[in-house]
């Protein structure tokens, strides 16, 4: 038995908002103190450092559960499964659905809930329910739905993360820049085909204060938005956390699949920030005291900025499915998802196509 | 194998609030016209369907991931466990963190990590993550907690409830005296004992409009808490669904069981209302041409309220632990699990003591 993606699909927001549209911010630390630089001296080292151009967002009527909705729709149509078969619908994200005129979270009930109704299932044993996980929740969320169907519990599951970080960015933090919009999703399916989940691995980081590298706070105008509260990360900490532990994560897993990094075809990472993806990579490979390879890393962070959960599932249908900057992948072919991010929570898979 | 409780724990919030406490509010119905009957008379009526004369609220100073960790904290005493051995803290809620003095729900970063890090647990292959189900939370978090064991990717779980239900409540709303605060934990370990999970259902209704029974809303007032939003419910629907659904979901779980209703002991329903309990008991014991039974179902809702995702665990606590009203369990005892809420989502676990 074998735990394989029969199919994929993903939202790509139709709202290209370019690094210019930028310019005209009032960026301040986190102490409300204004930069000595310029915004066009800041968003150069922006871009250099994270690889970021432009970030999607979605347009003001949609939310997070109807962009979620279009990518599992898609990759239903993909698999060419029977809606009315699958067990289970996992559905990640860290904000719930936030309306365009609105401050306030809304996961009452779950969005897993409200993709089953815009589906139309009518099963009611297809399961609906959503995991908070922070960045890595697509992939724990695949992790979680192997689980149930290891046990036995099912055959069939709809995996699906989907965020809209537009909607809680503070525009006078200039990490604001990183955040995007985007949704994923995958189906896993028990089959007899060889190959599917090889192994995988998860960590949850909290002795260290790890709790407050990435958080909820206030926004950096002490002025304005009383009460309000946004997306918030102590970038510097996250860098070397991702750094110091990812690398060994990923071997972990690479380790426990019996695979020969050699055998490696791609390493699909969560797109957070350009730099810190290539050394994480390059960390990893050293590992196995192997160099840098040029094919192996499949980035889309310059034109699809980070949008947390949906970024690893929406890279990887670009490329299944449209060989994305010509990385292709083939029946047998061995690739690693991996994600850091809020918890702090690491996890990767061997996946083998 | 076998998958066992080996400990258990709540957190009782200390702020009672009585029924009297609500006379001098301004109730509205769902179009915002005032009611006909004066406020005693409704909280009478209100009292004699649901059952609740008080309920308890956490102080301002205290979050939902707080008691969270309080309840945990006394399920890992109980069970007598090294924290640094378990393996999942999966956290069940519907409202995140939110702070007395704030209106916004925060789940970044979840609030398993939270309870994690306040347990000051190191080992960084404990996973924590949060699920979101509606009032089935903590339900359905054992039934994912018994997968991964089942699946081997786990041995002992800490598995948790926790709601402050009293930050959300809409004061013109008469339904916000259902809603109370609370927290209730277990563990979830493997065994060579006889007994513990037996079997378990779960099903999630979307396909009529049950998104809309249980929902995050406007105030019924329209003219102050712009942008605010509140837990809301179709009370009359949300009555019907449960009585048509939840009996038949509790009778397919213990017959998956293979157990005689006869050798049942006790039922733990998530405390909604309790003239509602009792009529989903009678029905469920009406399938078996059975009648109703005094001792069959143990209730706290007079006291406590209905505390969402922590009502079942409470109340399982009380009994083991103190004879709660008289009802006991012994070694060997048959129980049923059982909850219904937003979602709609309907669960049920057959477990021996």
């Amino acid at each position: 038995m074998s735990y394989k993606i029969t199919g994929s699909g993903c939202y790509v927001p139709t709202v290209v908002q370019k690094n210019n549209a930028f310019l005209g911010l009032s960026f301040l630390d986190n102490h409300g103190t204004k930069f000595n630089e310029n915004n066009e001296t800041i968003i150069d080292k922006f871009n250099s450092i994270t690889g970021i151009e432009e970030r999607k967002y979605i347009n003001s009527e949609l939310k997070t559960s109807d962009i979620a909705h279009i990518a599992a729709q898609n990759a239903i149509e993909d698999a060419n499964v029977d809606p009315e078969t699958i067990d289970y619908i996992i559905l990640a994200h860290n904000f719930g659905d936030i309306s365009g005129d609105s401050k306030q979270i809304d996961i009452l009930p779950s969005l897993a809930s409200r993709v089953k109704a815009k589906l139309k299932i009518k099963n009611p044993k297809c399961v609906a329910y959503d995991i908070l996980f922070g960045c890595p929740g697509w992939v724990e969320a695949m992790i979680q739905a192997h689980a149930f169907i290891k046990a036995g519990m099912a055959k069939k599951c709809l995996v699906v993360g989907s965020d809209a970080l537009s909607r809680v960015v503070d525009l006078h933090d200039r990490d604001s820049m990183i955040y995007a919009d985007g949704a994923g999703a995958t189906i896993l399916e028990e089959t007899t085909e060889e190959g599917g989940i090889l192994s995988h691995c998860t960590m949850t980081f909290t002795a260290d204060n790890e709790t407050d590298f990435i958080f909820y706070g206030k926004s950096y105008n002490r002025e304005c938005f009383k009460g309000d509260k946004f997306i918030k990360m102590q970038g510097r900490k996250v860098y070397e956390f991702a750094l110091s532990h990812v690398p060994k994560a990923m071997k972990q897993c690479l380790d426990k699949a019996n695979i020969d990094v050699e055998n490696l075809k791609k390493i699909f990472i969560h797109q957070a920030n350009k730099k810190m993806d290539e050394a994480i990579v390059n960390r990893f490979l050293r590992l196995y005291n192997k160099p840098m390879r040029d094919d192996i890393l499949p980035m889309n962070i310059e034109e699809y900025g980070n949008s947390s959960v949906a970024t690893v599932p929406t890279l990887f249908d670009l490329v299944i499915k449209q060989n994305y900057k010509g990385h292709s992948l083939s029946k047998g072919d061995i690739i690693l998802f991996s994600s850091v991010g809020a918890g702090m929570n690491i996890n990767a898979i061997t996946y083998q196509i």
